[in-house]
């Protein structure tokens, strides 16, 4: 499949890139160009090192929209306006939202706007007939950008529309070591980004790193 | 440990009491005594069946708070209210809430109340120096009756008493198969509560049953 990563520079946005690349056509997208040119050179040194293909690139935003099908939004929640107002074209596109809306106070907790989740406010910004899917919640950057580390997590999937989320399940599915679940329609969505603020603070309080989740 | 399971003929309840009665002395207790008692039996014969030990006895809920210093809410949401309203002497016990508000829907939703958590309301309707605990919320109860099963689960466990998350945390780990983990303060309880209509979701749309978690 053909995949942009929209702030694929970020730590999240690199982890995915790093997982998907290998099995994928990527395009990192950034607001700066270069860094994405430069995170994509990494992303391809680590993935080739260790044997595997790589299909790779960097390039603005907007163009990790206009070459893929499936754009995944690797930003930070207060990034979700600003940045969908830069980009057009996203009609026709699956759009995936892996944001989590949260503050940390003495410890992390979920704190989505008005609309119920970052996915319901990603689908009211964007233009009908974009399809919205929520995934890739709880990724834990560090360990998803060590391309040598197994991954051994569950990833839940919740959209609307039912071949966009056979997609996203299908993208998600082709990461060895990871498994996909269908976690039901978008409206679901908070159930789902209210699992990063709890992974933090189970790290947090259990001296942890990277903790993911695995359904069983 | 001296735990008290509050509606423990309930099928959550009767989950909690089949793996903890081999290591601990657990009181089942009902608004029917009789049924506590029969239920008691069921457990007892299933668990000595395995060739455990098993210290189980069914009595009234009242009863199994005064014999007990841990007292498990194996009640539903809506009970919270009229059940803390039948009992006494809960101060200086270590109340635990399993309950996790929610409402079916065309999916299952996390529905707090205005406290913010069932556990927060738990806490607010208790006399002053009870210490409540949220744990064991995502107890798949199908799973947990069947003794002979092996579980392979995490339980997060939020509360804002050192000593009695402590205690609970050793609790949760004296069951084999189970990992407990510090979740915060019982402010954080909401993220604990809404996994288990996540997980119930992800049964679903997924045709699987009794879906538990696992962190890594």
């Amino acid at each position: 499949m053909r995949v942009g990563i929209i702030g694929g520079t970020g730590d999240i946005g690199e982890g995915i890139a790093m997982r998907l690349s290998s099995v994928h056509d990527v395009s990192i997208g950034s607001r700066e160009e270069e860094k994405a040119v430069s995170t994509s050179e990494c992303c391809y040194a680590a993935v080739t090192k260790l044997g595997f293909s790589c299909s790779v690139s960097g390039c603005t935003n907007q163009e990790a929209v206009d070459r893929s099908e499936i754009v995944i939004l690797a930003i930070p929640f207060r990034h979700i306006e600003p940045t969908l107002a830069t980009l057009t074209r996203l009609e026709k596109k699956i759009v995936v939202s892996p944001i989590n809306p949260m503050e940390k106070k003495d410890f992390f907790v979920y704190a989505p706007p008005p609309e119920g989740s970052a996915a319901l406010l990603v689908k009211k910004l964007l233009p009908p007939g974009t399809s919205v899917c929520s995934a890739f919640n709880t990724v834990a950057a560090n360990k998803w950008r060590l391309f040598s580390e197994n991954l051994d997590l569950g990833v839940p999937v919740c959209g609307d529309d039912p071949d966009a989320k056979a997609k996203v399940l299908e993208l998600v599915r082709s990461i060895p070591g990871v498994k996909g679940y269908d976690a039901g329609p978008l409206a679901a969505s908070c159930m789902v980004e209210c699992l990063t603020p709890l992974l933090l603070n189970i790290a947090r309080f259990n001296k942890m790193r990277d903790v993911g989740i695995q359904f069983r």
